[in-house]
């Protein structure tokens, strides 16, 4: 199988310069245009608060590693996971994917976040890292772990 | 490039059975192995204190992400960032690997994570993703994003 890696942004994140060498050549664009297609579904799901829509972006069988919290698995725990995050306030989300590697019908993407409420105020931003598998209908997140960057979390 | 995917430990993740599908078939266990041999070494440099041996276990441009800090960005970051959390109390640390896959020189893991202070008192305990890395030096942890599945984090 063809192993890809691709940097997308590389020069947001303050020295991925270095993973950009041997694998750079390696991008399966197909890939990252998926994912980033899917990032923009998770966006409008956010800003139109349908915790249905963003549950389906994953897996059946998915892990979502909020933090707090232990991993909510399955669609449905899920939703309720993002409906409780939208009903704390959040009205917009940022992904900005860093890095994507795939391999046949997985991949990998390394990104950060950005979450606002209500008047564009400032909620979260922080880091994540997903684990996509490509299934009947298209890629879907399987795993996610994230965390805040801000020194106390958004809901401390 | 051959594709693998292993379940060590699947039971110990409420709902994994969905992954051990298609491809539980797919397993190297020599890269596997490699990732539990280098987790033993995360847990012996934490028992030691010894948070250079800890930082040596991670590619040289590694991304280190914990909880309400930006990324720790290569070894010396990486360095101080496990320093702090032993002088925070961490004295023992116990990995738990959930599910690896590994794709030519790439490989990810999900796991859980407890950490222990003094007397073996519990100050917390969560999950991760680490994406990791074939170099010349071995395997070595690349991308890690991890959080705390406790209400409050141990700090807070």
């Amino acid at each position: 199988m063809k192993r890809v890696l691709m940097l997308l942004t590389a020069a947001a994140v303050v020295g991925c310069s270095g993973t950009q060498g041997e694998d750079a050549s390696d991008v399966d664009g197909d890939v990252a245009a998926a994912i980033s297609d899917i990032n923009g579904q998770f966006m409008e799901c956010v800003s139109q608060g349908d915790a249905d829509l963003c549950s389906s972006l994953f897996t059946e069988d998915a892990l979502y590693g909020a933090p707090n919290l232990p991993f909510a698995q399955g669609r449905t725990a899920i939703r309720d996971a993002w409906e409780k995050e939208m009903e704390a306030g959040m009205e917009s989300l940022r992904l900005m994917t860093d890095e994507v590697g795939s391999f046949g019908d997985t991949a990998h993407e390394v990104g950060r976040y950005v979450v606002e409420g209500p008047d564009n105020v400032h909620l979260d931003h922080g880091k994540y890292i997903v684990l996509w598998k490509r299934t009947s209908e298209g890629w879907k997140a399987h795993r996610e772990v994230f965390n805040s960057d801000m020194a106390q979390g958004p809901q401390d």
